[in-house]
């Protein structure tokens, strides 16, 4: 891509304010702009972001049996009266649609379980996974934090539908590991930690997949023994780690980045989801609920990854895999740029190609750093004397000089994702 | 994909009733299901097919200069205030958001225009293209016809921006060429007629693409001549045909399945996007939008393509290419259709293989048919005689027996897109 047409110029904000650190710089890099309070379009940049991290957890999904469906955001009133939820969920937007009510689906249960129903009817039909990447809506009441709390946002929810709470049980673990392996992939398994919260009235514990950020507005307690939290909604009842006992905990701040639920029967008893089972016996499905927020991802990715100039995105999820920079007005600088340029797109190596001619050295380095693509490549007089480029990765402080011919072995090779 | 796997079984519906072939078809074959009058779920094969048709409509859309963004579903009510359309717009969804109003976008003007005035300030940062494929909300009074109609569809919108009414004209008619080379991949230009409709009150003819079938619910007067046709919404001011003069049409039920529309200063006016030319002179941006309804396309597709036993996908949207389908007993045939299964995915060739044992030989291609993947290829007793597999093709009658050493070339060869 030619950064000369790239829709969404960096922007000049003279000073933070109170907004977040990914709505600062999200902004300011071009990646997303603000509609109204807690809803955002995503611009090139961002999109390309967003696309990345559904890749990622789409395969994920694939791999854990996850089949992708659709479903609409506009659901009807009976299925939520069914569930009580009508009534008792607050963040639901409603709305009359030709003399009948809808809401706006901030989750899909009341969706999915009348539709598992027209086709499940006996054992063979399960175990059933499904799943889709779809957008939600929730009426926050602080929507703030840029992409940490939107009022319209992307989501994974993944659906499993089970013969027995053990089969549940197994796949419930199978999802958490597939949901740190996606974390692993985009870089922040490390900061993820897997947390005990409230079960509702129907399971002991659910778990959630908190990052700790000073941005996050959940406060948990880490249990370093066995690397695992337990969010403060429920540390009251046993002050100590649900695994070891231990009661040494440390406090931290933390963004909610996933949820993983055992359902069992809650929703598949209102909706009458039974199956018959081996011995011809009619039994309610056993059903488990897994959500992550796409948006929220992207917006926990910033958080983590940033310095003083601006993003440093992981690899796997960067806009571009490569930002090449021609300096200086030597023709044969622009002539070697370019060339490069079109021998990267032919090795499907993405590159943004700085081409705008109306910025200063200053302006397009200092821009380069705000948007964060992880592989810095300068084309000018100085490297090409040695007939090379200067590379620079986002996260370190060394520069390069690399043979040309050398180029593009060595990109391959700091891109194994 | 295993077809014993795949979720959404082939339903038993014991007539058509009253209700369109595209949603008779989609449903009865497991590819979508209804949640609500013109409100669908996509199930897996209903979600493959539309994951092409987007993947082709995004291919096309870049290769004109678009650049994809994603903008929100909820429109604060003071962009729809400006334009006047708050009050005009009768196909609305109006909500309440924590005490402000908005509007569920049915199109994105309204959010597209204050987000480019953002970033357009000189002539250097036009021509703009920006698209994107979207969720949509329009109060249908009618839903019916299936996803020819829907309350909440799935939309490509693009929106371009100019110096001038000669650059405007000028991309008009490349998106005009790019919206046929789409009717063209997926196989339906030859029933697609370029229509002259109503301008508004700013220009003399916007154009639709307009599909003819029986299901259509518009009616157009068509030109043999010049191979145009003309929405009867405007016939009455001319009944000519506008190009050539020739008052003999033909008048045809059609659906259409895109517009595009000249803007101009409509959009930019109301929210002053100005723009700085080259002498330095302030002057309003034009503007054209350009749209496709991809559920509508897919559903007109079925339209367009089915006989007495279901769908006849074209390939390039099939949700698979090839159906494998074994018969018989012998463990030689199960074993053969399973290796062949194994060596058509890593050849990258998408089969859906009927493993499927509690269904007679019958239900099978009855169900095959029903699905209406374009080639099926049978593993028998009696191929494997030959050391072969019978392949037909959807939309032919003919079968061949084909060498097992020889079919992945001749698949290759069919599947050229």
């Amino acid at each position: 891509m030619l950064q000369s047409k790239l829709f969404g110029k960096t922007q000049k904000f003279s000073s933070r304010e109170d907004i977040s650190i990914n709505e600062y710089f999200l902004q300011k890099a071009g990646f997303i702009t603000k509609t109204a309070a807690g809803i955002y379009s995503f611009l090139p940049l961002g999109f390309r972001v967003l696309k990345k991290i559904e890749g990622v957890i789409r395969k994920e999904m694939e791999k854990i049996g996850g089949q992708e469906i659709l479903m609409p955001a506009l659901h009807p009133k009976e299925y939520w009266k069914k569930t009580g939820r009508w009534e008792t969920m607050d963040d639901l937007y409603k709305l009359r649609v030709n003399n009948k009510e809808f809401a706006l689906g901030p989750t899909h249960e009341e969706i999915v379980v009348p539709l598992a129903k027209n086709f499940i009817q006996t054992y063979k039909d399960l175990p059933l996974y499904l799943f889709q990447i779809q957008t939600k809506f929730r009426k926050e009441k602080r929507a703030k934090s840029g992409l940490l709390r939107q009022r319209e946002f992307i989501m994974k929810d993944l659906y499993s539908f089970h013969e027995n709470e053990k089969d549940l049980d197994v796949y419930y673990e199978i999802v958490k590991k597939s949901y740190f392996e996606i974390f692993k992939k985009i870089g922040i398994k490390n900061y993820t930690y897997l947390t005990y919260a409230s079960g509702g009235s129907f399971s002991k514990y659910s778990h959630e997949f908190q990052v700790i950020t000073k941005a996050g507005e959940d406060t948990i307690f880490i249990c370093e023994k066995c690397k695992i939290a337990i969010n403060k909604e429920i540390i009251n009842e046993t002050f100590a780690c649900p695994i070891c006992g231990n009661k040494n905990l440390k406090q931290e701040k933390a963004i909610e980045i996933g949820n993983i639920f055992k359902l069992k029967t809650k929703f598949s008893e209102p909706f009458q989801l039974y199956f018959t089972d081996k011995n011809g016996e009619k039994k309610l499905v056993q059903m488990g609920c897994y959500g992550i927020g796409l948006g929220r991802l992207m917006g926990t990715i910033v958080e983590l990854f940033h310095d003083e100039a601006g993003i440093l995105w992981p690899k796997i999820v960067a806009p571009f895999d490569v930002h090449l920079i021609p300096i200086g007005t030597q023709k044969n600088i622009d002539k070697t740029a370019k060339k490069l340029y079109d021998t990267l797109q032919k090795e499907k190596i993405e590159v943004l190609y700085d081409d705008r001619k109306n910025k200063s050295v200053g302006e397009i380095l200092k821009d380069c750093d705000l948007i964060g693509i992880p592989i810095r490549i300068i084309v000018s007089e100085k490297t090409l004397k040695e007939n090379s480029v200067e590379l620079k990765e986002r996260n370190k402080k060394v520069k390069k000089l690399i043979r040309i011919s050398n180029l593009i072995k060595i990109l391959k090779n700091l891109l194994i994702l």
